[in-house]
């Protein structure tokens, strides 16, 4: 089996939805798994000097427009949520808390929340959003919520997020196929070219 | 005759290069003519707090990777100048004089001048490589020279560059048709469809 398709995501990442509503099929065209790897930008913009998109003057007009209209084209359902950006710290700690227990669950609650996020417009921010969606996916509300606090989840996703760091993760999505790094859902084709090549 | 597609660019942006080996070959296909319009990312990032792609931490590196990957499958010449950035005010001065005196032959000079700067990787940056260049194009170097510092053609460059920013330019390429813009190399593809379907 070749290794795993590596996809760094972070929750309130317009784009990353995008790319997390593509990236099952276009690795299963391969034959490839994909290890979902939520992070949170906000550890990574103030190595890069970046700040959130929507609030760059005149970049944010555009990128609005642009993930709008490239939602469009694919017949994604998108919305931005009215509360944007959002912080996205209790979503990431449910997905990495869940994954230890039943990977897959933990796949479908990523994809759960993206699409409470940016198909329904509602910001998944606080821990009781966080729940709720999960408890549509009968995740236990009562467990999920005190998981929120511990403080063994809490280091479990710093990690998560300095080992993405360490690999030069700095946005989202970034996919990495067997060592190459690919940013943003506009790369997309070129995964799959490499994919389908390996290299050029 | 439909409109042209406004083509914004620095001479000093890798990604426009890539953009300016295809553009034409792009709009002939829909029947459209370019106007190339030469802009300076230095009078732009100050308003939106962004920098050089390639000084980025982290996403500088990952930047020069991606360019040269996206190259090598366009199988257009790349290479990164030794100096780079570099200041690309003297190769746009070139450009919107000798457009005014002949305007295929200012397209032809910003196609040599990207080729100087990303295919041979020689930064046009001084008065001196922009004459040369222009030079092989049988350009007049005295009279160009004398242009470079004409306080006419600098006023004419500061009010392209104005024009651009009051219109929501911010980066390079970016690509406008029939009013919708798109950045980025990599929107290419949407500005194909676009041109074919006349939106969606």
């Amino acid at each position: 089996m070749p290794a795993a398709i590596d996809f760094y995501f972070d929750f309130s990442s317009p784009y990353g939805y995008l790319a997390a509503e593509q990236i099952e099929d276009l690795a299963a065209r391969h034959g490839r798994e994909v290890a979902w790897r939520p992070i949170l930008l906000g550890a990574v913009f103030p190595q890069t000097g970046s700040q959130p998109l929507l609030n760059i003057p005149l970049k944010g007009d555009y990128a609005r427009r642009d993930m709008e209209r490239s939602a469009r084209l694919l017949g994604i359902p998108f919305q931005v949520p009215a509360k944007f950006p959002f912080m996205s710290v209790a979503a990431c700690r449910a997905f990495y808390w869940l994954q230890d227990q039943d990977p897959e669950k933990a796949v479908a609650l990523a994809k759960a929340l993206y699409r409470e996020a940016f198909a329904e417009g509602r910001a998944v921010d606080s821990a009781e959003s966080v729940v709720a969606v999960a408890g549509s996916l009968d995740v236990n509300g009562g467990k999920l919520a005190a998981a929120l606090n511990d403080s063994a989840v809490k280091e479990r996703l710093r990690k998560e997020v300095d080992a993405a760091i360490s690999k030069g993760v700095f946005g989202s999505p970034l996919i990495v196929v067997d060592g190459e790094p690919f940013w943003g859902h506009d790369r997309l084709e070129q995964v799959d070219l490499w994919l389908q090549r390996g290299g050029w």
